[in-house]
């Protein structure tokens, strides 16, 4: 704070007693030091009076305990972290539990940044939804011996506790989805990203497509850089659309190249799904009001935030040193923007 | 931190040297203690091996400033509250600040348990969106002379710096220009809750139908609880449409509240806006990805959460005592959900 803090030798000097009398009493600990009740009321009374604030963080520096956790999101206006971000939260409190947050907007020096002021702030340990190229930070952490455990997104090359989707099985899913449904030129607009996540994500779009479904064009998968992503999104439905071989149906990795997407594909005026079927990730009121309802992969965002929390304060409690590594399920949940072709439309 | 930390006495016993020496080359003082580059070198190195990590805290202490501002949001899952905290982190960035978040879920207990986590952290101040029945948190920190900045609701008993959207004036002039359009039957679904921001929002429905509209019937206006939105707000649309003077339009006072309407709207084959129209505060994507989109207040977002970085970083700088207090206009966004009713429509 930018004013001066009342301080225990304030008090101690307006009661004309020792500091560490004042220290002993406001810690309630009058009866080791077996100060006078008369005593002890007017210690207290000063320090109301002169609105002393106890030093929590001297007090946890001691304990080595805050019961506090910090939680990075990599950006805050995404409704998928911002959800998984009251989830944590709720569970946190029932653990007893605080939970301060940061986001690092995907990006990897904001992410340092946090860390440390949080680490300073001595969190007694992290939620972590990683952004790229912050393993080493990752590394970091381990070697310092800061409990965490990283959600949503994991480095495959490094041991660590996670808890993630199954980002290739959902995206196979969907995938196989479409094919079954009758489309067979199934794009995909991913963003130009080496996280993992959004590796697996093409990786379950490319094989699922290698199994299902006839000619499939490389040039279906488009990657859009996050910076330019409004741009991206226009030019790459652009060119899936205007194709040799055109797509029918179309995978949007992430909820906001959905957004993205469907406000172009309003534009278009192109009719959903007859002339472009649509599944996408991640999830949000909008995908039930849009006017065609959309087909997405619902991430177990409860579970996800559930078990992450249990995981931390499991770790946080027993020094648990085995990583546990738990995959989940997305459910896809169908709606009318990826319902079976009907014969004879393009 | 759970496990023990590196101390600069572990450091200096085994360098062989004094603790004090060991603070001063880890602390950049070299020169005025004149410590030999040899030495000083050493002690970097095992600092290094023994994974020393500098306690900043204890630096802030010292200096009263940590550049963090603690930011309390009401509602982190609320897209209005996730984007406004995008814009206070970029700008608070942009003046050497970093932002740690807690959101209190609309509830004054937990507001109160993250206020006073982020206070031990030492966070130069706030910024507030504050939750209902706060007020004595907000008069506790002016006691505590805690820099801090409300943003966008204010109590107005309170003498404190704040900057908000005027909400009686947006709501007078959404009703007004529902009325304008042809719609005569105005009805409004707002939260059970003396907020100010929400009773202004209530007021200047109620002024503009009193100015603009014939025949007003008091129970055109419902309040809902939070707890339970879901079924109140469908309760609520259920009986402004059975009344003897059904309403035809509909302003919502919440994003929340629309989105659980709407979803309702849904599921009651309702055209917007021939037999409803609909206005609502707050702004998202899914206003404008609607089948009908929808007319929205877009409240200036940036330009509040830049002017509370603004005015805190001035409070932080200069103890600025006299009170700021900025009211921002919000923007009717016209979509088709409020066009000029037709002729015969009922």
């Amino acid at each position: 704070m930018s004013t001066k803090k009342t301080s225990l030798k304030d008090i101690a000097q307006k009661a004309g007693v020792s500091t560490a009398l004042v220290s002993y009493v406001l810690n309630g600990k009058e009866k080791e030091s077996r100060v006078g009740q008369e005593i002890a009321r007017k210690i207290k009374q000063i320090a109301t009076e002169l609105h002393y604030q106890p030093n929590h963080l001297a007090k946890s520096l001691r304990s080595g305990k805050t019961h506090t956790i910090g939680l990075i999101i990599a950006d805050i206006s995404n409704p998928f972290f911002a959800n998984i971000a009251r989830v944590v939260e709720d569970e946190a409190k029932r653990n007893g539990y605080t939970v301060i947050i940061g986001s690092s907007d995907e990006n990897a020096d904001k992410s340092r940044d946090l860390l440390n002021v949080l680490i300073n702030r001595q969190v007694d340990g992290f939620i972590i939804v990683s952004s790229e190229n912050s393993e080493e930070q990752i590394l970091d952490l381990k070697e310092k011996n800061i409990p965490f455990v990283l959600l949503d997104r994991y480095f495959p090359d490094i041991q660590t506790d996670f808890v993630s989707t199954d980002h290739y099985k959902a995206s196979y899913e969907a995938t196989t989805h479409l094919i079954e449904n009758g489309y067979q030129r199934v794009g995909m607009i991913a963003y130009d990203s080496q996280m993992f996540h959004m590796q697996e994500r093409i990786r379950g779009y490319q094989d699922a497509l290698e199994a299902g479904s006839q000619h499939v064009q490389k040039s279906w998968l488009k990657v859009v850089r996050i910076d330019t992503i409004e741009t991206g999104v226009r030019t790459a439905i652009d060119e899936l659309l205007k194709a040799d071989y055109p797509v029918d149906a179309l995978l949007f990795a992430t909820y906001s190249l959905a957004i993205n997407g469907l406000k172009y594909i309003n534009t278009l005026q192109l009719n959903v799904p007859s002339e472009l079927a649509i599944v996408s990730f991640g999830q949000a009121e909008v995908f039930e009001l849009y006017h065609c309802p959309i087909t997405y992969l619902k991430q177990p965002i409860v579970l996800l935030g559930q078990t992450a929390i249990e995981l931390l304060v499991k770790k946080l409690a027993n020094n648990v040193t085995e990583p546990a590594q738990i995959l989940m399920k997305a459910e896809l949940v169908e709606r009318a923007s990826s319902k079976t072709k009907k014969e004879g439309s393009t």
